[in-house]
């Protein structure tokens, strides 16, 4: 995430910026044709090191304002009831790069975002075990990953009110796409929160901790808010908005991306999700035209929802995009929703075709 | 790669190295401390798109100066006689970016290689079924994938030389780390050249040809040249470079990635690798200072090495590097070994720390 000190620019691409576009992995566009991304394809967002955990010694330790504090190994969390979902994540940070100006951070275009199916024992159940204190106001999640952001060394935390931390979607998963989890991902155990951005979702979870204060560690407050104006945080940043991506038609050139395809019919496809609804509406622009796509059955609750659009073709140079509504009535913006973290930007994808005669 | 026909540059990132960037994939240096990368850090390098594959319609082919000419399906590649090795896998490209000036491209900085367990079948035996004509010189292998590159239209090829390709190393490989190949490294069926740089290894195999004179396809020539002198095409990229990495020690800045870490003894750990012989020796220089490193057992033929280095990190500045030697006495050059395309740099790492007094 940007911090929040540092200015957004019009200027190049900085070094840092390369450093993290090294470490950090997308998922390619093309792979939005897969119902569930392969695990290797999974976009990757890590703030500092990867931990290598040893899962023998690892601990989850639940404390604070509980009446029954616990400590449990692996073992006792894989013991315990569990579910699998179905689940889209998205940074919050997807698209930081196409805004005007743009934060300096992870530099994201289109492609940080993902769907796995993520096993693990539901959190609420454990939390009532524990016996939740009646002036318990927020619980704080953290990480095994450490590091220096915004000048603060920090492990890395985040919170969640109450109401959030025991939804029934809400987990600690072990498993990732019927596996344990791979060291990037969290191993041996991360938080997962449907819907919401992947910041929630924290990673290498070592301590749980109900607390009576809301929670102001550096990724909470002043990270992940929307924030116009310098020093006026906003919103935080909570729920994916409603976003769809096409899969780019045609052959790419290797160097410019750019596209080409043959005239003729072609089926353009895609993926549309929201954390704030069910997707409703998926439309596609051909040319600043737009036309409703047809939808595929939905996908569950918290995995996008593939969508379709038949084209004819025509020879010569097209613009093409798409737009997702949800049942919340969101719909994508066509001018960028800017900010100065560069979070949240479910600005409309364009894809620029060359189609060529047959 | 990079194309020969553009300019390299001292100017600021492009947007289309970006774009690269976001899309192919590195490993964290920080993955250096797993023998075997965990299949999702695994680099990646990917022309054109992923192609998607469906493996009950796929076949191989192997055909042109043979006696024999065969169509395989997975199931007979998967019956026949096959062998796991463990490869270090490294990107031609890997450290393009630190070249000045640079070539556009996937700009790597240091962290396109990777180490995995691949499972297959050789392929000298099947060449020797399929019967080579005497007058058989290069087999060229085409993949699955297609685009545009130097504005030729293309499925993407390369050849190897009888005798490289029947060395008993070589295998079409249909397994990763003891799994099916995920899509983005050759489902059903890669090529798999040890030693050699990854452009060799070919994925999404689709035909296997046996030629009588060189093959002179774009990926083959021009790209994957030295080449100093515009259109002066020197030796072509083979065999991987002698080369070490270091685990960067401490706690990164997230923006930055500056090390900071705490005064007194630390091990620094790191890997080095060469498919021109044997890794003999790794030096670790401190400030400009060298002392040989302790080197680990043997990671096995076609493996990175394991090495580490006790260090008493005093208070201040400092910089860490490392450099191999291998069994042909090559060694890491201190000054860049420059070319217009960007490959092969085995230019030392250069890793600058702060240490904080306790």
């Amino acid at each position: 995430m940007a911090e929040p000190t540092r200015e957004p620019t019009n200027g190049p691409l900085t070094f840092e910026e390369l450093q993290l576009a090294t470490r950090n992995r997308g998922m390619p566009l093309e792979a939005l044709s897969y119902d569930l991304t392969p695990t290797g394809l999974h976009y990757l967002l890590i703030h500092w090191d990867i931990p290598v955990v040893d899962a023998s010694a690892w601990r989850l330790r639940l404390g604070g304002l509980v009446k029954h504090p616990m400590e449990l190994t692996l073992d006792q969390v894989r013991a315990r009831p569990f579910q699998t979902i179905r689940v889209t994540m998205e940074c919050a940070g997807n698209g930081r790069a196409r805004m005007t100006p743009r934060a300096l951070s992870q530099p994201w275009l289109f492609e940080a975002v993902s769907t796995a199916e993520w096993t693990g024992t539901p959190l609420g159940p454990l939390l009532a075990e524990a016996g939740l204190a009646p002036e318990a106001l927020e619980v704080v999640f953290t990480g095994a990953d450490c590091g220096i952001q915004g000048e603060v060394e920090q492990d890395y935390q985040r919170s969640l009110a109450i109401a959030d931390a025991t939804r029934p979607e809400v987990l600690l998963a072990y498993e990732m796409n019927g596996r344990p989890l791979e060291p990037q991902h969290g191993f041996p155990l991360r938080l997962l929160v449907p819907g919401w951005y992947g910041m929630t979702s924290v990673k290498w979870l070592t301590q749980i901790e109900a607390v009576g204060e809301p929670f102001s560690g550096y990724q909470q407050t002043p990270a992940y808010h929307y924030e116009v104006e310098p020093g006026q945080l906003d919103d935080p940043v909570t729920r994916i908005r409603v976003h769809a991506l096409m899969v780019p038609p045609g052959i790419p050139d290797f160097f410019t991306r750019h596209r080409q395809l043959d005239a003729g019919r072609v089926t353009l496809r895609g993926r549309a999700w929201s954390g704030q609804g069910a997707v409703e509406r998926v439309e596609v622009g051909v040319d600043g035209s737009w036309a409703d796509a047809e939808l595929d059955a939905p996908g569950g609750e918290f995995a996008w929802r593939g969508w379709s659009y038949e084209w004819d073709a025509q020879p010569g140079e097209h613009e093409l995009t798409c737009r997702a509504t949800d049942a919340a009535d969101n719909t994508q913006p066509t001018d960028q929703p800017w900010n100065r973290q560069g979070v949240g930007n479910n600005l409309v994808q364009r894809v620029a075709v060359s189609v060529r005669p047959v």
